[in-house]
């Protein structure tokens, strides 16, 4: 593999406008208005991996949206590498707050990143990182350096609860067979830190709607006399953390593993500037549940945040009514051993419960997913080590993300195997916000250091 | 004026046909899209003027939306009546719960209104109500029945606060010197139950923004550590009021006027269905302010409401995001003798005091006005009273209202003059909601009895 460093550099030009061409469609999958463009994404998808050297590709149909598979078969008998990736990337609004188009990928130079970063909705999260694998199989291919066999699993519902991928699953444990899964989707601490995502929260996400009168009303005359759904909808959130920002659903901690002191030591290592982050930010404190840092809060702490509120009148001036209705989008990040099933029914419970008289509510289910751990001790693991170790000369770092990828815990129930996140993304990167990127010398290193977790995981198992 | 029955059918399909076209013209003053439409409309309402009788119109530009002005003098010795209406209407949206567009008017007969009514955006609030004053002119001076001078004063910024109008009255005290002030703009209990409005609620409008990270971030990497603009936002409005449904500003209830229980059982005796209530609005039950009823909590009681919330994604599907902003719309409804100003100050003090140190709060004021009580005894609600008794045949209840029309207070303070509310309107008319109408019969009553007022309130000053 002496000659990646070379190959890279003689193609990298190339690799990035590819990616930019894959950038260009807008495959939101949350959006029907872009159902078309997801659906061309996973055609550009499936050709990119025909390219790359895969001697079978397909599109796989599915209740959703389609999942595209590919495969390199060498010997049945050398070990197997399930590559997993997502082609669908989050809404891009506000659209209002981007710099450029968020589907037309620019590179701009800036502080973090002096080889440019690519701006544009997916950069990152997961296109950039999916793709990454892609061009480290022409690579490996094209050098006859591909050491075991590889399959690729890009779907397109990731950023809508993959809800088509438990089906797909159930249907091809065959055809998916395989000794480890690999996924980039996740970040690592800094370009000089690399670190590896051990852990990931899970999530039940709801949506929720609270009716008061059957129409809008004057506020003026009915205004102190009825229940106004947007005062009770954020009496109702209020109610659901209490002064110490605890979440107060009744049993929602039941089972959440609390770490030892000794954990949480091992833990505090990473570096973290709490005064850089706040800068960051431009925030003047952080803000979460006593008894635990930052670093905790947003990693092995369960979490309950609104990612949307509306309701009444929301245009211009001012109109004095009050709503029939207001609704909130509300997520909960789970920690291992948490259900997200049944974390979603005991909100339902809770949420109808606390709902006065005056009003009724609907709880719907969105999706959701279960939290997950991996071993470190593990031979994924170990072979990804040894990877960023050849390519950033340093151990990466295992750490426990605040993220969700609710199918890793999946794919451990349907294929039996251990998922490896061996993330390049930094937490600058502005995934699921306006700007998003992705470092060019992120990117290239992504490729650079994936083809190593082959050689070492192959000879690990050979061992 | 024994004739005027007989002329109003005689010409009430012109009568209805006049209104009709008004109301196709949609003059939102709320939304700058439509300011073509507004000053369209003055010019519609200053021609009908014309039409009506008067020998002088004219549109009057001030610093906003113009005011039409029209006058029939006919001896100035002669009392004088200032008849005051606002030709700008509510936005319509939600325009989806409309069961016909909002500026296409149509006549459907309803229960309660078996004789039809006018389904449009201002059918009630104000242009159906304003326009009985311009045909009730039209009939006096067609039949030789006015017994006294008029003066019309028809503003388009009433529904946004009108913020021009007290400019207008400081340059034009003379120009609008009157004897009365005459308004339709209210309602009354029922069309069997005449009743005239002596109180109105003063109001404080504020729009409040929550900022916290300086970006929308991914809630999984973020959720639990930083404030979440909405979780706040929710906690802050919840905070605005105590388990009994007290505001709990400081100060708020100082200059509160609490009424005596002789004067609370007087107002209970206007007939009321609290289930009737309950089943119009489809609610289970009602909601307010401990220690009082539905009907002293929206008209004796100030109150909060928040009559517009948004933040976050809020479009199709999920989004797990902390957003970096969110808002809402907050009214307050206030009575005597509580001042706006004082109280959006003391509102904005309160919010931000209250606001954690993870998020920086805006407030922003945005119109308000002065509680108002007429005297019962004025030689105005005198001839009011009569009027009614002549059409209706009964004496009319005297009502205070939950609703605002803060320009009465100014009238006072600028033209030293007491002002008559006679509204014909009904609750369920939907101003301000989806589906507003106004009863034909209502209508054509409030043209039959309007010249009534004029004839008793000229005699009784003639003495």
């Amino acid at each position: 593999m002496e000659n990646i460093a070379s190959y890279i550099s003689t193609h990298q030009q190339r690799f990035i406008d590819e990616l930019i061409e894959l950038l260009k469609i807008p495959s939101v999958s949350a959006d029907p208005a872009y159902a078309e463009d997801v659906l061309n994404t996973a055609e550009a998808v499936r050709a990119a991996l025909q390219q790359a050297g895969c001697d079978h590709t397909e599109i796989c149909e599915t209740p959703g949206y389609p999942i595209v598979y590919g495969e390199k078969i060498i010997d049945t008998n050398l070990p197997t590498v399930l590559v997993y990736g997502h082609y669908d990337v989050q809404p891009p609004d506000p659209v209002d707050l981007w710099d450029s188009p968020p589907f037309e990928p620019v590179i701009k130079k800036t502080e973090l990143h002096p080889e440019g970063a690519i701006f544009a909705r997916g950069a990152c999260d997961d296109k950039g990182q999916m793709y990454m694998h892609v061009k480290a199989l022409e690579y490996m291919i094209a050098n006859h350096a591909l050491p075991c066999n590889v399959k690729f699993m890009i779907e397109g519902e990731e950023e809508v609860g993959s809800e088509s991928l438990g089906w797909f699953l159930e249907r091809n444990r065959e055809k998916l067979a395989n000794d480890v899964i690999l996924i980039s989707d996740t970040g690592m601490i800094s370009k000089d830190t690399p670190s590896i995502t051990t852990g990931l929260r899970g999530l039940s996400y709801v949506e929720v709607e609270v009716t008061g009168p059957n129409r809008d009303l004057h506020s003026g005359l009915y205004g102190g006399a009825v229940a106004n759904p947007i005062n009770i909808l954020s009496k109702m959130i209020a109610q659901l953390q209490d002064e110490n920002n605890h979440i107060t659903i009744p049993g929602f901690y039941d089972k959440v593993q609390e770490l030892s002191r000794a954990e949480r030591d091992e833990m505090a290592k990473a570096p973290f500037s709490l005064e850089g982050y706040k800068k960051a930010l431009d925030i003047e404190d952080v803000y979460g549940e006593a008894g635990f840092v930052t670093n905790e809060r947003n990693s092995i702490r369960p979490t309950l945040d609104v990612n949307g509120i509306w309701g009444g009148y929301t245009g211009e001036g001012a109109k004095t009514v009050i709503p029939g209705k207001a609704y909130a989008k509300i997520s909960m990040r789970l920690v291992p051993d948490q259900n997200w099933e049944e974390i979603t029914q005991l909100f339902k419970s809770h949420f109808e419960a606390i709902a006065p008289k005056g009003v009724r509510v609907k709880v719907k289910p969105h999706h959701g997913g279960f939290p997950y751990v991996t071993p470190i001790d593990s031979d994924g693991y170990r072979a990804a080590s040894k990877a960023y170790e050849q390519t950033f000369g340093k151990t990466p770092i295992p750490q426990r993300s605040g993220g969700s990828i609710p199918i890793v815990s999946l794919f451990e129930k349907e294929l039996k195997s251990k998922t490896i996140l061996m993330g390049f993304g930094l937490d600058s990167d502005a995934i699921h916000s306006p700007n998003e990127h992705y470092g060019v010398w992120n990117y290239l290193k992504g490729i650079e250091t994936i083809p190593y977790f082959y050689k070492y995981f192959t000879e690990i198992k050979q061992g």
